[in-house]
């Protein structure tokens, strides 16, 4: 018989928050990504066309992480017509040495939307200027509230401006994180002069066309591009990628057939055999980040089983510590 | 707020057993990955080296079936030195047209022991002859008694020999077998002898290299090997394969990679590109059988996402018409 902790949403949302030991915990793991022998199998990915869905599966043992999480994330893209939200999804949590389940983390994506806006905060930590005090986030939806909270917990970010192209989402989106934030958050209603005059860019659509030209990013930018987690999306026009003076993917074998870089690789630009340093070898300080201030870099997040299985695993000692959830006897 | 539904591996047992329900279910899987429109992806496999451990994650959307299962198998070798099982693993079930979480199955591998014996079943009810009697079981372990019991469902067997290398472990199955179906069950100590008198013969081994060689094969015999599942394991002389008149895998795109197919196409003996017929077409009548009693026929069975999509819904439709299980607002 063997104990399964089950933790709800809420009990989630009690148990980890989007601060700085998340973002640390994220850190983390893409450091044991470069560092340490991660197994980190291919995503199996499931459309069910039919019902406009698709299904992700991703997982990764982390060495030196006792657990490890299998995450499934259904993206069903008709549910808002039946006011159900498109994602949902949890994660498994098993002990890495026997394969024993130890907890169902019921989280509708919760983790995944903190895991991940953590990783915008990584790459803003070790590739944005210091001084970075502007931001200019593309999107409107919960990353784009979350990747500005994110930049604020690494850069003293003063201002910022949010672009959609449903401008009162934007505003919205503006005025809720004024508030929450305490900074001045406005409408990007001229998206190229908001863009330049941003020292970070984050871009969190579901473009499946650039909306952010090369032509707009100046010397001493930072771009993360953190919307294209499928084949079919693409928010930054592929010659940013030879524009910037560094190209940091989150995961090269990922970002080469789902991020920002395969547009690159498709149109001719970057060859298919280009190695580029990931984001965990510039943590480990194995790779340059930022060399200079007039650098212009670019960090690719597509997202990562390592981020799952660190920040499940940070969800389940919290829980363990704090009381929090229902045992379950199996 | 969504309603999910919990089920340990008690309120599974009671709620699904190995009957001909179970049998008929998992037919119905076969006959629809055959004539519709299935989804199955390529399985997600993780081998978690330092621990001897794996995990596959295995899942299919069946066109007519409300919901899809995703399954988590962990197989970790060592358990056993510390008292745990080596299978472990649950299934989560979703709803086919929004991805909403349905039920968290905490069967420990108990659906899939079932759903891989009533695949056996179905293999012996097309391809087995009408009369066949005896059978013999190479392995004692779960999947040996599952199998035996699943012939006897739809075969009039009377007589079974069952082989292990550990006799003693052979003798206590053929007890167990024999009082709880009421038929003579015997320990095949001449394997060969026991193998050339029995109508079907199963094998249900880890065996990484043949027991069961091709000369021993005799007209009017069924073969269904069902233990080989992963690359390294291998169960029957390839050459059996060419021996056998008909030879029909579960998935042919499995087989060729996991299956007894991969060894006899790396023998040389099967071009790679062979092309055979799967048993959910013999099932839907696309393809022959069985096509007189002299013929040999081999049945290689390496699991399908299917067959798990249909047992889990067979598993949650039961609880929740008999009221068994937990449920869990989320």
């Amino acid at each position: 018989m063997a104990n399964v902790k089950i933790l709800t949403e809420a009990d989630l949302r009690n148990a980890v928050q989007l601060d700085l030991d998340a973002v640390d915990c994220v850190e983390q793991a893409f450091l044991a990504l470069a560092t340490t022998d991660v197994i980190m199998p291919p995503i199996l990915s499931m459309a069910i066309a039919p019902f406009n869905g698709e299904v992700d599966v991703k997982t990764a043992f982390v060495p030196g992480i006792d657990s490890f999480a299998i995450k499934i994330s259904p993206g069903f893209f008709d549910n808002p017509k039946i006011g159900l939200s498109s994602t949902s999804g949890l994660m498994v949590v098993f002990a890495a040495r026997t394969g024993t389940v130890e907890a169902l983390l019921l989280d509708n994506g919760y983790l995944t939307d903190i895991r991940t806006a953590a990783a915008g905060a990584v790459a803003a930590r070790h590739l944005s200027r210091d001084d970075a005090s502007t931001a200019c986030i593309l999107g409107a939806g919960s990353q784009c509230k979350l990747q500005l909270k994110a930049l604020c917990l690494v850069r003293s970010i003063s201002r910022a401006a949010i672009w959609a192209r449903d401008l009162d989402k934007a505003r919205a989106a503006a005025v809720e994180m004024s508030n929450e934030l305490g900074i001045a958050v406005s409408v990007a209603t001229d998206l190229q002069a908001s863009v330049q005059e941003a020292d970070i860019v984050v871009t969190t659509t579901p473009a499946s066309a650039p909306i952010l030209p090369s032509a707009w990013l100046q010397p001493g930018q930072h771009v993360t591009a953190m919307g294209s987690d499928q084949v079919h999306k693409n928010e930054i026009e592929p010659a940013c990628l030879v524009k910037a003076d560094l190209y940091v993917p989150d995961r090269l074998s990922q970002t080469r057939s789902l991020g920002e870089l395969h547009w690159a690789i498709a149109a001719g630009l970057v060859d298919p055999s280009a190695k580029f340093a990931e984001l965990g070898e510039v943590v480990a300080g194995r790779a340059k980040g930022r060399i200079c201030p007039e650098a212009i870099t670019i960090a690719d997040l597509t997202g990562t089983g390592v981020q799952d299985t660190a920040i499940a695993t940070l969800a389940r000692q919290r829980a363990i510590a704090s009381g929090i959830g229902a045992d379950f006897t199996n």
